[in-house]
């Protein structure tokens, strides 16, 4: 039978996640598997050529797992890396900081958890992404994939920009405010959360609509279908308006008069591994303090 | 072809709703279909015997369509009558004060309204509704159906309940409140709205949890899945504590010390029959003003 | 020089708070002070004659200071007798819980506590009172004073009030919602937290009103200067609507039709003794947990 | 006795705007009180030296009354030049657009009004401004006046800021966020109402500090004495923050690693002219439609 083949990557500011990666790249090659390292993770790792590396973003497309070692930043980056590529392999988060909703297994638990990965003693938690698509001039200026949010916002001398918002042809609101964001089920206890929409839980198929400080008092965050297209066309006047489209709040697109960015569902899901028992529930509990206190 | 039959309910406080109710026998009887009126409503707007009558609970088992006159909480009561019978029958709404979001047709559309539902130029919307049990020393000591809500909330003496929220087997939360919400799509625009909770298209199939004043600040709204069996256990401290189950804020049932609200999918849908072109989004622009003001 | 009388409450169903209070009363009569003790409170503890007693009404206007035992609650219960007593003295709160945010003194500084209180180590920061009256056919009903907050509030079978809101001769609002709180700075951290109010700093002479679940989207809280008249009007249907005027979340008076309740600044402030250095912003802190986490 | 000298000013790029000025000089010199029209306004309406000008920094040093056309825009921006210039002269704001919460007087009531300031049936309110300081490697780099706001707001390419505030000594909290108001009574009803801030009445002398879209759930608006010093620091990582300081969100100032901003009581107040019989509450019902429906 062939071996396991599982790629690494991780922060690489963050000396903990390296260090960490360098533990798991050894025990699983100890235990049957074999890990190929992202190519600038392994020198920043000091790894040499101990392993294969490949870089971001062929790595998932030569791997049958990814293991990604950070925070919930981290994760983001590794999942806009898998989605782009193609590939459909699972992605498994390994939190080197606070423990956060997208990477639950911390340091202490590196060893049982690449145990269970190897011996295929996981599931896979299917996760709607997000393309987003600037239109500009009657193409696509840019595209890319979002598991958390797509999300539009005005730059810091801007105070308010002003937004139509469709789904499909019907018109859902004008909206003045400092932002606009679509989010995932995934993305709706990120930026979501700070802004006042509701938590969304990941089995339903659906998307959230939620203004950054509205103007509009009565204006509130909508649960819409996933399958919804959703059309935002910002008026923009050039030399005044300073707006820019993020994905994941890791890559963001400036935007100029007359763009609109279409946001609707990838073409793949993300397959996050999970190797814990606990529900959603019980992460919702303990990152929110929703105890009996 | 049989003659299409037609159950009439208005709101019986409501003299421009019997009024209605009355024009409208009479048109329908005039153009092909067959009235039949709640007995009740016969009464109250002095029609005698001129059409036939039914009792509230057999009345959408003998007819094709009903008709609610008055506004949305008319509606929501024969939504419950028609549930309640088991009947499948297709429900509308005609509003005689504002628009509501369930009462979409005004007076003044009353005989296009009509003539669309005679002559089949109408659509129908499925509509979620849940069922709400109280368990009380192992059997169930009341059920009730519900279009918009089933609420837990406690009696203008005693400031805050505690309730332990389950979805399943899984503990959701501990939470100190006024009360706490569940409400379907349809309900999410009526107390779930003023209690902080999101909007949801009535095509998600969810429902909404939402406490209301919540002591625990980082308490959110949740959009669950619609065939969560959700159990509301309240502390309930005898003599000291009033807490009352309401169904769509129309029926109420006292709870008792050692109660649990179970709340899931109702066994049918409701299905509301629309007639007018306009959209979700419009509705909502229009109730809520989401305009360019 | 007259030994420093000081009185002594306990909340009565809590054992702990029993306990606490005899132990200050033997440390203060060994310390050169005089417990005088409220007389169900010293049958509670079972303390017999050994210490004078004096009843609730009457505790305040014996003594030099008063101190609380128990929670926020046994506080502003506290803070009720002393000011319907209308003596001027000086309240301290002992906590036997969580922490309050009015009783900042916990079981372990018992000692260190009364110490600072006998030899005047203390200060006293002077806290707004409301005083509600119930004015019905012409007359007052009903009179009481709060620390916290006053609220009209609903029945659980009364889904929703309306309420004229005045100050003076204006009209501040018309509002549909579950209820309206009138807090005081103090109380701003009590249910108008809850009800998404903000918290106001001790040190303003203001009030807020905030409205319970409103039913006006556009509705938010508003700060009023201290002095303002404030006249609440509920809509009340005989029959139908179960309103409540409560103080404190302690003491409620239920409305009748044409009740007007009319709220503004109590005769006297509280005088509450403080003996940590802590800031009112160390307290948020650490109460709400505004830390770096 | 001397004429009334009466500065006009006007949004220059509103043609509206420029043509009620127009109008208002002619009927002022018509009526005994003498035009000043600040320089570039008298450009752009083609005045040309109809009557006297001045600029815009020295034109309320040399009048009794300013009056400012255009939106509430313009009367900050007229508040800013009054305030800078150190005149303690009164400002009137006329609305071309939608009635403000500053200029409530429309181009239909234009002569009536300047009739009542020429004879003097107008009164003043003072309203608090606030002073904001950029304080860098120990000098002070930049000085602000502001009637509404000064406000901490990240760039569009970083999602979330973190800001420790203190006030005198104290630390209030760490808070991570979009940005941080902080408002005065008159701007409470402006930026700081979309960020979930309260309502101030102008006659309370506070400041509401509000975070927008706090990452920490429990964070909540506060409202503090106007005396409070307030110093905002916030964490800046050359080259990945990008952090603005803005003034009535019609000034802004990048700011660098290290700089603290800190906000207090200008020295003057701004004195508002006001001619309408409303009362703060009949603006706030009109303007956010608290009305009976």
């Amino acid at each position: 039978m062939a071996r396991l083949r599982i790629g690494l990557l991780a922060r690489l500011t963050m000396p903990d996640a390296l260090s960490a990666l360098a533990t798991a790249a050894s025990w699983l090659d100890a235990h049957g598997a074999r890990p190929i390292v992202e190519a600038r993770c392994a020198a920043a790792a000091g790894l040499g050529t101990r392993w294969p590396t490949a870089d971001r973003a062929r790595l998932a497309t030569a791997v049958d797992v990814v293991i990604a070692f950070g925070g919930d930043g981290s994760l983001l980056d590794a999942a806009s890396a898998v989605a782009h590529s193609g590939a459909d392999v699972p992605l498994l988060g390994v939190n080197l900081g606070h423990l956060g909703f997208l990477t639950e297994v911390g340091r202490d638990e590196l060893e049982p958890t690449l145990d269970a990965v190897v011996s295929g003693r996981t599931r896979v938690e299917p996760r709607l992404m997000l393309r987003g698509r600037v239109e500009r001039n009657g193409s696509i200026a840019a595209e890319h994939l979002a598991l958390n949010d797509v999300v539009l916002t005005r730059g810091a001398l801007s105070r308010m920009i002003e937004i139509d918002a469709r789904v499909g042809e019907h018109l859902v609101c004008h909206v003045k405010a400092d932002g606009l964001i679509v989010a995932t089920a995934t993305g709706s206890t990120a930026y979501n959360l700070s802004a006042g929409g509701p938590i969304v839980h990941p089995s339903i198929d659906a998307v959230v609509l939620t203004p950054i400080a509205p103007h509009t008092l009565t204006y509130r965050p909508i649960v819409l279908p996933a399958d919804s297209d959703i059309t935002l066309q910002p008026d923009i006047e050039p030399g005044l308006s300073d707006i820019v489209v993020t994905f994941d709040g890791q890559f963001g697109v400036p935007l100029t008069q007359g763009d609109r960015v279409i946001v609707d569902r990838a073409p793949r899901e993300l397959r996050l591994l999970r190797t814990s028992s606990r529900s959603h529930f019980d992460m919702l509990r303990e990152k929110l303090k929703w105890g009996h206190g």
